[in-house]
């Protein structure tokens, strides 16, 4: 395909901090972004001058939105999939429905990784409680159930020792078609953040190490702590993933480090929290690579600028904002959102590290 | 002052490329943008969820934009004072109307830099042909006469030699105030960009090479390559002016280097040209600088990222984006300009330097 002009219009389904991100990284590259969906004052709504409040199926609004742009993302995996047809069969949609389908389904996800033979944790479907009791016996003392649909930071899922109330827990997940997960006494949690353009050249940034608090992103650290066989093996594993998906744009894989191996554990069809320190630690984005993805541009460099870290501030650690303005170096993102909730990301903050690597500020 | 919370509204008068990034920096701080001028479709406009587009003496409009903003600042220095002077009765201008009276007048410029220590080339101010004939008589062979006010990328001056016409000269610039001022033949031309906060504080980055095409900045590079005592010089001369000012804000101060003198030519009132660099190339950006600076908050690290070239696109220059965006580690920036002009700033590209100074990108 050829390559959008300056001047085209990026269609943003979500309006959320992701959205955000990818509005104001598509601006220096001289796009227009218009933003899709049902919340009120959508933080990506600040930084566009089209936004278009409306429910996902609301074929009118929808027919509106894909007049009026020249390709089509998202910054939220959990579109449903007839919105998405909708909109493919008026303006291409990147990343494509199959990926989406496949990334919004813990079933399929897992299936289509091992398809491509990257190794998952154990897992079964679980569609009635004769399946759990039956996957329960086989997968071991100690597993998760999870719903294989719209579960996120740590929500849809329980986990179930040996002699766990089946029953119950079944019905906690409103006997929702579900799988169970062996559960994996992991040394560490990593996820690779690869872009895929249109015509198929695939770059990623290094492995990055996530640390997890209450089942949400806490922090993140590139690259990370891997030997280079381990390294090189966990990018491997998301470029073979985006090239069988015929992915476009950016794609987040996280993966479960056991000794020698790597599970995958999630495939995100989108920009990704762990990859926000890329907006200052690497030469090109994250947010930049995806909006030069999906409108046909030729991938950026995706090298390191250092030893990266960042914090996300959730709830209200945004109280730290006054002393992380005050903190030289630090990069403080806030993500426009008024409300203060316990669990909602508030902003983030990135660090490239060593101090010995941040040059001295300069003062007469 | 205290400073002013995510979520409060920063009023930006002008809706240009300055007016543009100032507010993509200013998003990821929390703040919103309100942009007001009289052009239709500003550049700004597109990355921002309010604007005006109204004269600078439309009062009501004036009255109505000040009463949405917590902050007003300015991308462009020729707004009439009486904008200014309305606005600062109903919300903090900054920088203030002292500043920016100063810098749209070339006699105040001159008469206030001497009068802080800092040399210019010789100058005279010219009320009338009288004026201009004693003038040229005093200040030499070459000479440039310029008028006071609104002129910028060469516009509203003329070059004189000894035994030019000067009635014509004076009858060109439409007998308007106006200076003569020797002309100078420097070594090379160099910019500060200093940053002032509400407390005093001033940083500032290191002196900026600046290579001119047609009068329009063609090109940027830093650090210049002055010695160290000139260097600290430079950047005490940019403190010595904002700090007489009591400015609050990002400031750029123009110089010409005549062998181991600066002689101050410009003083801009805003973020410059010449600094775009420091988006890629620095730790804050000026952008953010100014931003934090207006917010009443602390000023960030002003460390360089490298050895950094900043090269203008102008007019047909655009031509150029393919190959732009296809050359690893160079960041495009585009302003969002419909039609292309001879003269016209379209966008931008930074470069960071040498490319032994970039890291290697990561392929799988």
């Amino acid at each position: 395909m050829l390559p959008l002009p300056p001047g085209s219009r990026i269609g943003i389904l979500g309006g959320g901090q992701l959205g955000r991100m990818l509005a104001l990284a598509a601006a220096p590259l001289g796009f227009r972004c218009h933003i899709f969906g049902p919340d009120d004052q959508p933080p990506a709504g600040q930084v566009t001058d089209r936004i278009t409040i409306a429910d996902y199926l609301d074929e009118a609004a929808l027919n509106a939105f894909a007049a009026s742009v020249d390709v089509v993302t998202l910054e939220f995996e959990n579109v449903p999939a007839t919105c998405l047809e909708f909109l493919a069969q008026r303006v291409p949609v990147r990343p494509g429905a199959r990926a989406l389908a496949t990334a919004q389904d813990r079933l399929l996800e897992k299936d289509f990784a091992n398809s491509v033979g990257a190794a998952t944790a154990p897992y079964a479907a679980v569609d009635n409680l004769r399946d759990l009791q039956g996957a329960m016996a086989k997968i071991g003392s100690r597993a998760v159930l999870k719903t294989r649909r719209l579960g996120y930071d740590g929500k849809g899922q329980i986990m179930l020792d040996r002699g766990a109330d089946l029953d119950q827990a079944w019905q906690t997940l409103g006997g929702t078609p579900s799988i169970l997960e062996g559960y994996i006494p992991f040394d560490g949690e990593i996820s690779v953040i690869a872009a895929r353009a249109t015509n198929g050249t695939i770059g990623a940034y290094p492995p990055i190490a996530n640390h997890h608090r209450n089942h949400i992103l806490d922090r993140s650290e590139v690259p990370a702590d891997l030997n280079s066989v381990q390294a090189d093996r966990a990018v491997a594993i998301a470029a073979d993933l985006a090239t069988a998906l015929d992915y476009v744009g950016v794609l987040a894989v996280e993966m479960f480090v056991v000794g020698d191996d790597l599970l995958v554990n999630e495939i995100a069809p989108r920009v990704h929290n762990s990859g926000h320190w890329s907006i200052e630690g690497a030469v090109t984005s994250q947010f930049e690579q995806h909006i030069r993805a999906i409108c046909g541009l030729p991938l950026g460099a995706m090298a390191l600028r250092g030893r990266i870290e960042m914090q996300n501030l959730i709830g209200d650690d945004v109280e730290q904002v006054p002393s992380l303005l005050a903190e030289p170096g630090a990069h403080l993102h806030l993500y426009g959102k008024t409300e203060v909730r316990p669990g909602r990301k508030m902003g983030h903050v990135t660090r490239i590290l060593p101090e010995g690597v941040l040059p001295k500020p300069t003062a007469p």
